[in-house]
């Protein structure tokens, strides 16, 4: 079934008014009167709606409404450094498959390429979590923000999230395993953990300069390895999502 | 350091022929005589080399060896459906880095875009596996094929691991935790588990139809949800293979 985002100040009643964007969707799917369609109010509950008779698709009837099931019970925020442009479009889009909560984009010693017009380039990166929000059964679009550079980006993750985790190819020792078991037991239920949100840090293209891990280190957090294997930089934050879904039972 | 990849019979004493394509990269590569890279057998062992005076750098000379250190302990094969270029271009370059030991590719149902040319888009998906090993430090170069359509491919996915999981969007009880935790205990070691390989299906865009689902059950596999979110036809075999890798200790 489609789906779309809406403000929950759009409802009213037992009508949803569309965006005029998606009202222009809307009417290039040539929906049937009877059709079902999602529209989601971004805060944890999906409407299900159909159109009606109006030809215009500017105002939505809600036949039914549920609990959005799409999100996860941990709030993730990954941090992302600036890289190449495809690779910066797949890495938000594959966060938020992912479940991600919000993506934050950050400025590290070895990024080669920050873009000119960071909110040029932070507006296009939401619209792609927009698109991927809606085929990816999300109950909310993820936000992606930028922060500047690297040691103001630490505090920032240090001070909205329960725990953080930074990510070093150069780790030998501390695995994603041992952390995420000592701190989401797989005894207890998802909902009775004690850390509910986590900020994750990933690299650059070329990895983080020796000082960063320290400055990262001096903070108290745990600098740890994905395995053995190098994965490219637009790959990690999906890969350090992954592990933590599914230690915490949201995969 | 750059990494490149041999076959054992190109290793005589203490020296490594090079292939000409390789020749020909070292060459752009420019390395001083005593700048070290490594070329791994694909068998297990990385060789520490370097070029010494050789200008056409069509031999190396060994100057070490040691055991190559990006393989995980468990033999992972994904078998992934048809789909449109770009996609499984993506796939197959995420799989390797997350360390698969061979990608299928076959054909089922709801695939839209079986290449016309088999032979020639597995030798496209090869080459990426080869570049991409390169890069994520990997001892091996996992192998591409394809094997038709959909019951041979259960069938072939059956009789080569000891176990096989069929990822299927629209289930909603079996969860890849419950299975994994289950196969591979967390209180023993990875060489201690009796599971030494893994077959993992994953399905093309739009998913599977109802009656391969019903196919595989009636093989005894087990039919498993990768969370309530909608994974792309690209990123589910990633995923999928990243649980793996975490639950068996190879991340």
């Amino acid at each position: 079934m489609f789906r779309f985002f809406t403000t929950p100040e759009s409802i009213s009643g037992n009508l949803i008014t569309l965006s005029e964007e998606d009202s222009k969707h809307i009417r290039s799917l040539r929906l049937r009167p009877d059709e079902q369609f999602f529209v989601c109010d971004g805060e944890g509950t999906d409407y299900i709606c159909t159109l009606g008779k109006r030809e215009d698709c500017s105002v939505a009837d809600i036949i039914d409404k549920q609990k959005s099931s799409g999100e996860p019970t941990i709030t993730c925020r990954v941090f992302i450094a600036f890289t190449q442009g495809e690779r910066l479009d797949y890495a938000v889009q594959k966060s938020v498959e992912l479940g991600v909560n919000e993506i934050i984009l950050f400025e590290s010693e070895r990024c080669v390429s920050v873009p000119r017009d960071i909110p040029k380039k932070i507006a296009r990166l939401q619209r792609i979590a927009l698109e991927t929000a809606k085929l990816a059964n999300r109950g909310k679009v993820p936000t992606v923000s930028s922060c500047g550079k690297f040691a103001e980006m630490v505090d920032k993750a240090v001070s909205i999230s329960d725990f953080t985790i930074f990510f070093y190819e150069s780790e030998d020792d501390l695995h994603i395993k041992s952390v995420l078991e000592k701190q989401f037991p797989s005894d207890r239920k998802s909902e009775e953990h004690s850390t509910k949100s986590v900020s994750l840090i990933t690299g650059p293209v070329g990895g983080f300069e020796a000082h960063e891990v320290e400055y990262a280190k001096s903070k108290q957090i745990p600098v740890v390895s994905l395995g053995p294997r190098i994965l490219r930089a637009e790959t990690a934050p999906s890969v350090a999502l992954a592990t933590i879904m599914y230690q915490t039972g949201n995969l």
